[in-house]
């Protein structure tokens, strides 16, 4: 059975379980001093460019936390999405590891402007008591599935740039970003400029792992005590680090997302055909929302789990996975399109 | 090449990883609502007992970290060896997470007494504003390799029950002191009175993964928050849990942690047979301190990497693992005697 | 000059300033160990019921921080308007101190209502990574100056006995809401359901200093750590004890309270003569809202300062204090009478 | 009656007094932005240099963990004596508030040396998983009553500079330190190299108050924050500056606790001529230790109370104040002379 709930219910890919198998042999040095990591470490240098530094962690909860962590004192505010991940679903784990809090902002399709940044920004400057914001976070994908186009980056980095934020990136999903805009990861962050980047494994083929990209040496300098003291040092680390070393040489964070996109633009396609089907978001990634009816949710939901978001206005979320194949996706559309008359 | 600097230089067991391969079969529900997290959970229940609640995380510092945090305020404190591995090599971890401060006293080859416990805690009621002492925490095996006795445990134990203190016991190595004391997991934990527990599978044979085990339901009830809160909800729990199923059912972490002591035996009853090698604490498990001399060093080093704690003193450590082989420790122990003259 | 900014530009109210000076006679035990802080907290407890114990603190933030901190985990929530003086003047301190999260809700005129709130309760119920909310807090009088009748209070006191959610007060204004509701102060928390209280004393006459009220004896077990921890618990704690005696025993707390809200009323009536002031909130306690005329807030704030909350909207906030007199009031009026036309 | 238990026994100087009456009269703008605050901390620029700026607090535990919050982040350590007060009397609140850890070490007297520090800090370079020490703590005078000498202070700064570490001092009985060594204010500190201060005014004649002075901008630039979200702020801040005027332009800082030290050895001297009375630390300012005998202990305690530091050994400390008198000097001395013999 395959599900269409979320990409974090698929398994490993099978060459990223070679890569974990191919690094069981003899001892290595723990802690992440050995060539596994060095390697992995050295190859997300060549894709993010030469002043980046990676840093892996278990998941993509402890990359958010820890690369905000890097980011702020107690005193600051991160200006994000009120749909943020960060706090929303993560039991408020940056503010608790950073004693910051967080301004949210109004998002249109999970996505945030450069304007409403600048305009909460100048907000703030008017309270005295309150915190003071020095980081910007978006997510890349968004949590509603679209994706932000290089000049929306932009604009946030040039917002950012004017009053000396920091621009964070959550990339759980960058590898589906990058796919749908046919941009290189670097494209879609240092070059548009990205100041922390925490980049997705686990969803996208990884048994478990995420990356934290610094761009700015100076956030990463005493990171090593952070990543410690944040719980993410493990100390059979190859056996992580590893898992990126096919995944960025074979190319496999590409092959995954592009294959889970498309299995969703197939899926949105075929349902388009019903017009009692909404799509609430434009479906540019791996995520499609809409309003079923009863009767669709009934007849795909027996044989492919998915997550209503809201029973009463049959608002659901469907997630297509790296293995998702388009035997599945098809049908899924079937089922629905079999569908008699909505209720 | 194999090391002898810690058993996390180990990899992974085979059946261990045969389990993570037998669980990336189709898709999973996330976040530990899985089959495997469940068999898991249910087999480790059975082995520590039937009020026993067991949780899964990624690594020994968490596990400790986190235990921790379920049984503190900020306000309080936790009594334990000056020797701590939750002193000394966690970056302050725990007391950064729960804000509370740790009251460490001398410790004879790692194991302190119930006595010097309850001289600390009466201590700190002298002076009022001294966080509040209310957990006592020990590693079994110490850091020094030694085994706490099942009677030196029922003092620990009667002492914590004397002024409502907790008993935390950190058993990132708890399968070696099982081994060496010949006791099942039960009776060296919940019998003797321990209230929380963390359980090492790491240094064992897994990939990764340590379980925190309640005894206590109060102090494991919202623990479900505290793990997400504390980076270790992975998504894909499947991966990490499974690893704990053959672990328990086919008694690997047995069969493992008595390997490894049987060859620290070994060797150590090998090394024995020279004068000039000094034992510092007494071998019980698998870790060996000695002072070896220089030559001794320079001879074993060159084939087989260990930790040198003192270069002035020549304080060595040396780890057996679970897959350390006779032929190897029968190497260690012939470059050693093969030495001439100690300098 | 007086100030319309804020009641907390108030000075010394001369019986206080008495009690102070009365306090300074030899030497006493540190700490709060002192017969001026025992009077005092036996008065409060007069005061407050039998089951009540009361804490004093340095100033509003430390009594909001410290009070919440004794009811949260890091883990929860606290249910509170979106207006809160939690959120948005205390640089996130309770946040910082507790680690929780906020779960900010509209408000109306800056209360919320019982429905409200369990409306929120059940929503973070749909979301297994939230926060666990286990507090409703609610200021008394609100930030807009406004007060919760009894029969509010004991719908919120309902809605948190249902859901087993904890009843915080912040009463940095208390005094004002009891004498404009002219009930006494315990009918307004203890006789409603309040589980723990912040008792103002500095924007009513005092030099400094708050109390904390609990009326659960669990939350407030360890109390005394969590002050001294906490920052507030001064060695010289007798001068600040010693004015809540006189603030009790002489009703200095009504007195001040009754007169700042009588001065505000007064203001409200003289100013409702002229139509082109609009009030924002019902004038309840001592605090006005509205929108004046550029030309009204020339003319006044030649004389008075207070502030204008929006530049744009012309939306001014104006503060009677315990020291506010008839024939400043007066003049205020006058001055905004005297206004010929509006721009 | 007065007491010889602390200095924080002691109540309001008259001059200070006088301030606070003063500061009485209309209103004024809250949270700092006061012409006493103000004042006062033009006052402090001037006796401690240009460069320091100075910021106000409610008491010395505030004042050590605030400062020291803008030293360090979570992985940091604090290098200080085993004897600290911010380790022993502060119920843990530098490592709650800050997240970092302490390493204590070995002190003499109450003091630590150059050469100990460096040890300590190249001894947490070995273990990588340790905090990162970065700040040096020392308080002037010590817990032990003993004063650094301007040779003692210079090598703890050029130990500190050697390795980056920063240059704390508590100085909440700065004043007596200054009196005992001859020097200002400044020679004790800007001069020798601290980089943070904290300089105390309750326990030497303040109705409460301490100072936090920043040597270095870059320290202090969001000290703002800190305050109001570390508690500190509060509203009728002038209150609190306002008792640092008369304290620096009346030089009565120096009158108070030069009349403490004087006292102190005025007391030391009667003391003195009892062989049976044995002095545990140099007499250096306002504090003498020694072990006297139950006699002389139940002749003087009948009059005069003061701590018995160990009931076993009969370790006491006595405490002068700025209003200790000549006469009470000499009764105690004389009750502890006329003590026929000692058992």
């Amino acid at each position: 059975m395959r599900s269409f709930a979320s990409d974090n219910n698929s398994g490993i890919e099978a060459e990223i379980l070679a890569a974990i198998m191919a690094a069981n042999v003899a001892h290595a040095t723990p802690y992440g001093n050995d060539p596994y990591t060095e390697k992995a470490a050295e190859l997300l240098k060549q894709t993010f460019g030469k002043s980046s530094t990676a840093y892996f962690v278990n998941n993509g909860t402890a990359a958010n936390v820890l690369s905000l962590q890097a980011m702020v004192r107690s005193y600051n505010a991160i200006i994000c999405a009120n749909s943020a991940h960060i706090i929303v679903h993560e039991v408020g784990a940056v503010v608790n590891f950073s004693g910051c809090s967080i301004f949210a902002i109004p998002q249109q399709h999970g996505k945030i402007t450069a304007a409403a940044i600048e305009a909460r920004y100048l907000e703030s400057l008017q309270e005295r008591h309150n915190n003071k914001p020095n980081v910007v976070s978006i997510a890349q994908t968004t949590e509603c599935g679209t994706v932000y186009s290089i000049d929306e980056l932009s604009a946030i980095a040039a917002v950012c740039k004017k009053y000396k934020l920091l621009f964070h990136m959550d990339g759980c999903r960058l590898s589906n970003a990058a796919a749908a805009l046919n941009k290189s990861l670097k494209e879609i962050t240092a070059d548009v400029g990205v100041d922390v980047l925490t980049f997705g494994g686990t969803k996208n083929g990884l048994l478990f792992g995420e990356a934290i990209i610094f761009f700015r040496e100076d956030l990463a300098a005493d990171f090593g005590y952070i990543q410690k003291q944040g719980l993410q040092l493990n100390s059979k680390m190859r056996f992580l680090a590893a898992q990126f070393i096919p995944y960025i040489e074979k190319n496999i964070w590409l092959k995954n997302a592009g294959h889970a996109n498309l299995m969703c633009q197939r899926l949105a396609k075929g349902l388009a055909t019903r017009k009692d089907i909404k799509f609430v978001y434009p479906v540019e990634s791996n995520q499609l929302f809409a309003y079923f009816s009863k009767s669709i949710i009934r007849a795909t939901q027996a044989k492919f789990p998915y997550y209503i978001l809201d029973e009463k206005t049959n608002f659901i979320r469907v997630v297509t996975s790296f293995d998702t194949s388009e035997t599945e996706v098809d049908e899924f559309i079937n089922l629905a399109l079999a569908v008699k008359e909505s209720a």
